[in-house]
C-alpha cells in the first residue's frame, strides 16, 4: 500500500511491568486507519534516556510520522522532552510561549507554578507546541515527531490537535467474515483468494472458543469495489460463514 | 537493576490496525515481573518478513531473551518461522519431529494434514520445539529468541513451557500508594524520595478522574525492607493518602 506509515512510540514503565493494558495505541491506530495512514510499527520503551533517543531515532527515520505518548509530565521520571530533544541534538529549555500558557493556567486554577511544573515548559528548540485544552501543559512537534501526554485524555486531545496536520490516504476499507473452522482446513483455498487480489490485504486472525477452532477473515483495500468482489468469492468458497 | 532483560515481539496486523487489544504481551509482562525477569521493550510489527528480521536481530542482540507471538499458523500469512530463520542466517524446511507431531494430532482428531498444516512444521535448522499441549504445532526457540503462538490460549500454554528455563532474578516487590494530588503538586518531595533510594525505582503513574488529577506511585525494588521504608516515607510525607 501506497498510504502514508506511521509508527507509535509508548514511552513508560506501566504496560511493561504488566501494571496496566496499552490504550493509546489502540486509539491511535483507530483514528489513523480513518484516514488512511498505516500503522507499520509500535514499540514500548521504559523511562531510560538511550532507550527513548534510539526508538525516536529509528522510527523517526523509517516512517512519515511518529507519535509518542507519556513521559512529559513533571516529576522525576518525566524525561521524554529531554530525550527527543537529544534525538536531534537539539538545546532545550524553558520556552516563554509554554511557560506562558502554564502561568496563564495556574492563574486561573489558583495552583502555583511551582519549579516541578515549569519543567513541563521545557520544550526543544524549534518545536511547535501542541495545545493541551485539559491541563494546559502542551505537547510538541519536532520533525515528523509528536510528542503527547500518557493521560489518555489529554493524548486524544493532543492526537486530535494533530491529526489534520498528517497527510493522509484512501481510508482502508475492510469487511470481515467470521469461519467456524480451523486455520488449516480453509488456508489453501484462502492463499488462492490472495494471490488473485494482491492489490488487497487478506488476514487470518484465528482464535480458539468452547474448544473449537476458527477464524475472523479481515478483507482490506481502499477500493469498495474490489474488498465486496473478494469477500463474495470467500462467501462463496465457506458458504456456510455468510450470516 | 541487575536482573535478567527480556523484550517481546508482537507480530500480526491485529493489534496495528486498531482490530484488537493486545493481550499475550500484557500476561507476558506479568509472568516476567514474578520471576524477576525485566520486559525491558516491546515492538508491535506487521507481518512484514523485512520488518520482522530487523526486529528479531536487534532485539536479541540488546536483551538477554526474546519471546516473539504470531505468525506461525498455516495460512498465506504466517511467516514467522521464515523470518527468524532469515534473522539467524540458517535454513528452514518441514523437520521430521514436527512433522510426527502434526501426524500424531491430526490422526488422533481425523483431520487431513493437509500442504498448509505441514507448513506449521517447518522449523530451522537447530531450533529445539516448544510444546503446544492444545493444538500440537509447535513453537521453537532458536539462540535467545523464544517464538510462539499469538491465539491466547497457546501463547500462555507456550510461555509455561519456556519459563523453567530462563534464568530469572530477584523477584520484584512492588507497593504503590494512591496520591489525590496533581503530579506538580507531588513531583519536588518525590524526586527527592527518589534520589534517597537509588537502588529502587519510583514511578508516578498520573490520572485524571471526574475532572480531578491524581496519580498512583509505585515502588519496585528486590530488597522488601528497602521498599518498605520508602513507602513509609511517603506516607508520611502525604498522610491524607494512607487507606
Amino acid at each position: 500500500m501506497a498510504n502514508p506509515t506511521a509508527a507509535m512510540l509508548v514511552i513508560g514503565d506501566e504496560i511493561l511491568s504488566g501494571r496496566t493494558r496499552d490504550a493509546n495505541m489502540h486509539y491511535l491506530a483507530g483514528e489513523l486507519a480513518k484516514r488512511g495512514v498505516t500503522l507499520a510499527e509500535a514499540r514500548i520503551v521504559s523511562d531510560n534516556r538511550q532507550a527513548i533517543i534510539d526508538a525516536v531515532r529509528a522510527l523517526s527515520a523509517a516512517y512519515d510520522t511518529v507519535f509518542t505518548s507519556g513521559g512529559i509530565g513533571p516529576t522525576h521520571d518525566d524525561i521524554t522532552a529531554e530525550a527527543v530533544a537529544a534525538a536531534f541534538d537539539l538545546p532545550i529549555g524553558v520556552r516563554d510561549d509554554a511557560r506562558a500558557l502554564l502561568e496563564a493556567h495556574y492563574a486561573a486554577t489558583g495552583a502555583e507554578l511551582n519549579a516541578a511544573r515549569l519543567r513541563m515548559a521545557r520544550i526543544p528548540e524549534g518545536a511547535v507546541l501542541i495545545d493541551n485544552p485539559i491541563s494546559a501543559a502542551p505537547g510538541f512537534s519536532l520533525g515528523n515527531v509528536h510528542v503527547m501526554a500518557g493521560v489518555p485524555a489529554i493524548f486524544q486531545a493532543m492526537v486530535a490537535s494533530v491529526l489534520p496536520t498528517i497527510v493522509g490516504g484512501a481510508p482502508l476499507l475492510s469487511q470481515s467474515l467470521r469461519i467456524d473452522r480451523g486455520e488449516g482446513e480453509i488456508a489453501g483455498p484462502l492463499a488462492r483468494l490472495a494471490d488473485a487480489y494482491p492489490d488487497l490485504s487478506i488476514g487470518s486472525y484465528p482464535f480458539q472458543r468452547d474448544g473449537a477452532f476458527g477464524a475472523q477473515i479481515v478483507i482490506r483495500g481502499a477500493d469498495a469495489a474490489r474488498v465486496e468482489a473478494a469477500m463474495a468469492e470467500l462467501v462463496a468458497l465457506f458458504p456456510e460463514s455468510a450470516a
